[in-house]
């Protein structure tokens, strides 16, 4: 499967929110009910883009989540990889074991190829996302 | 997880097989060892691809599989959408329902870089996977 995580999914919508909701924090609880997230799921996924850099989490009674920067600087795959880790086409390039390991003949022309696939989702930003 | 499946790993190392044996057939056994793919998975696979029209059959005692077409005309979405279906990057362009199917913010944005991202791996084919 090809597809985002349902994980990076979530991250990208709560971002896209704040990005168009940059007058004040904005708590998880709120994102979640806006968009039906499940609202344990949505924390984990907030918190990981938290520790990771992406957001910063203010406290207090008014406290929630805001950009940690420009949206224009936070790019599809830095949100991808902050919740999954970095991207590989290939389970070898994700660090699993796999059968052709010593004889595969895909690995490096895929791994040039991938290059080129996250320098599309590094080319597009939140900001973009949000215009959208 | 933004990676191929492993059956698209199998059908790209088998098509960049025969795109590097153009003297005559290759059977689908020849490349289960050569490679160690399971040999009845790769068998499902090449059954598959010559379904889908970038393989051709051929019977009798040295019978196997030869190249549809010249492999610089098979690109490598098209051995990843023969195997596994359209390339969607969410779920709900594979046709899943979603939680957030009706409030969903990122969908539109998300199939306008899908469409980015398929341009990339169209632009590869067999023949440049065969001389990396």
């Amino acid at each position: 499967m090809f597809q985002l995580s349902k994980k990076a999914d979530y991250g990208l919508i709560a971002l896209k929110h704040l990005a168009q909701h940059t007058d004040g924090s904005v708590s998880a609880r709120e994102i979640a009910v806006e968009y039906k997230i499940p609202a344990p799921l949505l924390a984990k996924v907030l918190q990981k883009l938290a520790r990771k850099g992406l957001l910063v989490s203010q406290q207090g009674i008014n406290g929630g989540y805001v950009l940690a920067r420009d949206p224009s600087k936070i790019s599809i795959v830095d949100v991808m990889e902050a919740i999954d880790g970095p991207i590989g086409m290939t389970p070898c390039e994700r660090g699993s074991s796999c059968e052709q390991m010593d004889r595969c003949s895909v690995r490096d022309p895929l791994m040039k190829l991938k290059i080129k696939v996250v320098r599309v989702l590094g080319d597009t930003s939140i900001t973009e996302l949000a215009m959208n």
